[in-house]
């Protein structure tokens, strides 16, 4: 019943502010007993999707997964804010975005670095990011660029880029026309856990996208850590 | 150690009958304990993503995700076969295919058949389908679609639908000009756990495909349940 009213919330049929059927209703409506009707409320109240309250009922919460659209991230972002397309989606609900930007240097034998086609003695800058909503950790981003592209840019800098990394490697002449994404799903890692300050039960969404510029060379692989329970992945596609 | 491996498998870093380093190598590529090494590749070999022979080593089984590309599915699919996106894409990697169907009226009180925007005493026929490949269990699909649409058509029927029943809702006047895919993560319901023999912390991707005809009516909505350890989703976008 809880998984049932839980992705209703998330996938929209119930909205914001609306009010959940009482347990008399979902009762009759499931043929269910109270007390599970009882407790599939209570858990949804523990995850934070709704409120209840007395003579008006479960309602549900602002705080609900964050749409993700990848297909917006390489639209232009607005003008003064971070131009990234997670920031803006943040903002767009309201809500505050911070990330911590660290640094590193890696090589080839890095799994994901080799993705970017490595020569021999070729390195990788990451930016690996922990962002935050609202204060909370949220999710993880990492992404990887060829150093020898990028190593004389603010992308391997730390600090945020405020006008964008996809921006940069315009200006470097490597504008991104193409991508793949992949998105797996798995348990995290203990680490994963730990930074995201996961419930136990809380699957992650791995979602990598890999960028190509106009020769085809993949200039970009970004790997995102999404917490399930607070992330929601949609693409639109028109069909003609 | 165990999960980069595996991501490298499942992101085809590492193919089918690709060799993987050996204990010693992954020891001094990212300086671990032998025994982590070794523990490593014995969970591996415990998810079936790798066969062990001696002289040889660690080798990576045919038997690794099945990669789902959501932006095939309204294209035209091959004669003769079953002309469905999963069946077509279990046949390419020469495995095969087979389902259970049952048909199912349900009315607007389901949570997803209300996405069909269902009005007072409308109903919606379910397809629902446990499919397999290679004789074992490996996803779900409950397909949803308006009953005063398709109550006349094969869609209305148990069995296959050789053409695919979004040629059939074209040929009723109600081709999908526009779908909305959302992909959400989170653990198994007792019930799919069940069905789909899930091991104990594995996490199911769940896809729910939204399709519109030319008028923006809702007359499918596709919800695929995909155990995250044996399915990948991957989009393509092309940017200009």
């Amino acid at each position: 019943m809880a998984s049932i009213l839980r992705q209703a919330i998330y996938s929209g049929v119930y909205k914001p502010g609306d009010v959940l059927p009482t347990e008399a209703e979902l009762q009759d409506k499931y043929g269910i007993s109270r007390n599970t009707a009882r407790n599939a409320l209570i858990m949804l109240l523990n995850e934070g999707l709704i409120t209840r309250t007395p003579r008006i009922g479960s309602v549900v919460r602002e705080r609900r997964a964050l749409l993700i659209h990848p297909q917006r991230e390489l639209e232009p972002q607005p003008e003064g804010e971070i131009r990234e397309a997670f920031a803006t989606a943040v903002r767009t609900e309201g809500r505050e975005f911070s990330q911590d930007i660290m640094i590193e240097t890696v090589g080839a034998d890095d799994e994901i670095a080799g993705r970017l086609e490595l020569g021999d003695g070729e390195f990788a800058i990451v930016r690996r990011r922990l962002r935050y909503v609202d204060g909370q950790p949220y999710n993880i981003n990492d992404s990887y660029y060829p150093r020898k592209i990028v190593q004389l840019s603010e992308i391997a800098e730390p600090g945020d880029i405020r006008r964008g990394a996809n921006r940069v490697l315009q200006e470097l002449g490597h504008r991104q026309v193409r991508v793949v994404d992949d998105i797996m799903g798995r348990m995290p890692t203990q680490r994963e856990a730990e930074l995201l300050q996961l419930d136990a039960g809380t699957c992650v969404l791995v979602f990598v996208r890999v960028g190509y510029d106009a020769s085809d060379t993949p200039v970009r692989v970004a790997v995102s850590v999404f917490p399930a329970d607070k992330h929601l992945i949609r693409y639109e596609l028109d069909l003609d």
